[in-house]
């Protein structure tokens, strides 16, 4: 198939994020057409960065669209740039994989309100020539996955055979099921509910407050000049935590202290491992993330409510017609296994083919991006089994 | 008795911390004869506020020490003057209580390094007579423990019936046993562990990084100007989620926004309940509560270790002659009741007598501030049996 994409790059000046040769975009709701939002708010155009990984077969229904979590993008399997890092599910996209692109046409997208590639509030407003920021509206995991669902229709695929994704990519999987209940054969959710938890809430706004009052986040107009580098690297040493789990930093740092050997465990600022690891971990998102973007993804994630805009939640799940896959992991101290397990039997109640697996791992939330192995035969059986 | 207690105050000007007639100070370690620290450094004068409720009887066998949790005080029971908030173990300290005063001689103190009107970062350093901010040296839970020793002796008590505490309280507890085995009795330590969980010190870092980014921090020497409340209410926040529990916040707030009615659920600026619940605590925080203790209490916390100072953490534990009860919250997401539990277990490995029960309740860590009837029951069930 021959894809004619609009090649633009809509990021704000300034910021370091990974661009590649090869990228596709696709744009879509030019003036005078605007895209609603689920809040009624117009937007457009909207810019939608995309991968593709194997070959869409002739009666096109072998695709599958993988779902990225938070700080994620559309690179997925192998990046188009051989020098780059490597994509979020590397190991499970590629021929003879659990997403095998021997058999499969798989598509991953850059969010809506995200900032690597596809429109958000890091990306130039038409309008103005400025980066939206704190203008750009608020949207939902609803709405990504109505950008994803005319890209779609831009690459001519009427059905989805397979959407899978982890954490917020979850959230969109189980959204793709509810707001197109008859256009997605099997859903892969992982760690992920289909509201969320006023816990993960309360972290998610602990991460946000960490952003906005950093001084340097100046009410989101940072670009061009300083950037809220400690607001944004706190935030993520805040959710880090939540992505972990103590058995995981038993495991990796105990107690030990970071220079353990020359270390004067009395000085008030002598690092304990655990401690210099987070830190890193802060530090290194700062180099490859849009501070306002994470504000907004998190508010989408806050948002997150399958039943919103039906009578009930139940009266959501219902309209499922194909199966679906919940994944829940037993040290998730984000999306508790049991709210995982919850919303599997919940959806069996309500008539959707539902079925639940516990994934064992000392890593916690994020083990979907760690424990291949594991993904690997859990994604393959529940993609062959008829 | 007839207490001679010197009468200071040694708080920072500008601090807005609660102080009751009727306190009473003791100070030690005074020039040239200061308190050497477990770090080796010396320090003094220390002055200890502290509380006393109940009678000591003649053979002065009837006290107990209760131990506060980070931003407690030493107003355990009713408070000095009426019109003052409870103590923070008020419904449990009295007449017929649980640490009945008709009974039992109690005693509370505010730990060293602490804002309550010990010695602590914002006491006046009478070398300077200025605060000491970040010129305190660190101080361990050990520390406090040996000071709180020294409070005993001037007392004239030698041995405690019991000591009892939750969270840095049950710390304290913890070590009086190990580190005076033949001085207490009794041991009530609740929601906490013989070393800080790597967990329990990445959350601690968070809070520490909110207060030091703040710009009004200034290397804490903001007393006198500017005062970091962002930083000090986002330390809080982020506590404050690992003090409750998804189940309290589901049952409390739910998804429900803050105002619901005439809300708009897509603007950016719009609070779920649990949002504005924690922003309110943060605040609260602040008008009591001194930053750079704050950053030392945690640490102290983070150094948290029975074993240090032993030839293995089994040694330190072996120590103890007198019998321990530990209590572990079902919900609790910072001291899990496995760990709680566990080092039960591996005292009586150890040959200590070590009981545990585990409180169920949906509040989660602070459960042992907010259950008082089922603590009254625990409590007074433990302190009563022969």
């Amino acid at each position: 198939m021959t894809i004619h994409d609009k090649i633009i790059k809509p990021l704000a000046p300034g910021c370091n994020y990974p661009s590649y040769e090869g990228e596709h975009y696709f744009t879509l709701a030019e003036p005078p057409d605007p895209f609603m939002l689920e809040s009624g708010v117009p937007i457009g155009p909207i810019t939608v960065n995309y991968q593709t990984y194997g070959t869409l077969n002739p009666r096109k229904d072998n695709a599958i669209y993988l779902a990225h979590a938070l700080t994620g993008g559309s690179v997925v399997g192998t990046p188009p740039c051989p020098d780059k890092e490597e994509g979020w599910w590397e190991p499970l996209v590629g021929p003879g994989k659990a997403f095998d692109t021997d058999r499969y046409f798989i598509i991953c997208s850059n969010v809506l309100g995200g900032c690597y590639g596809s429109t958000g509030p890091a990306s130039l407003d038409f309008r103005t020539g400025k980066p939206y920021g704190m203008k750009f509206p608020v949207v939902t995991i609803r709405d990504m996955v109505r950008v994803q669902k005319a890209l779609l229709d831009h690459l001519g695929i009427e059905e989805l055979f397979a959407v899978a994704g982890g954490s917020m990519g979850g959230m969109q999987a189980l959204e793709w099921a509810i707001t197109y209940p008859r256009k997605v054969q099997r859903v892969i959710a992982i760690a992920c509910s289909g509201r969320l938890s006023p816990l993960g809430i309360a972290f998610n706004q602990a991460g946000r407050k960490a952003i906005m009052s950093d001084p340097a986040w100046q009410g989101g107009k940072y670009h061009g000049s300083d950037f809220p580098h400690e607001g944004l690297c706190l935030a993520r040493i805040i959710s880090t935590i939540t992505y972990r789990s103590n058995e995981s930093f038993e495991k990796r740092f105990g107690r030990t202290l970071q220079h353990e050997r020359e270390a004067n465990p009395f000085a008030f600022q002598e690092k304990f491992a655990v401690e210099s690891y987070l830190q890193h971990q802060g530090e290194k998102l700062t180099h490859r993330f849009d501070p306002n973007t994470y504000l907004y993804l998190t508010k989408a994630m806050d948002l997150h409510d399958l039943g919103r805009g039906y009578t009930s939640f139940q009266t959501a799940l219902k309209r499922y017609q194909g199966t679906v896959f919940l994944v829940g992991i037993n040290t998730d101290i984000l999306f508790y296994p049991g709210e995982v397990g919850g919303l599997a039997v919940e959806m069996r109640r309500c008539g959707v083919d539902a079925r639940y697996k516990e994934l064992r791992s000392p890593h916690g939330h994020d083990s979907f991006l760690i424990e291949f192995e594991a993904m690997q035969s859990l994604v393959s059986e529940f993609l062959t089994q008829p």
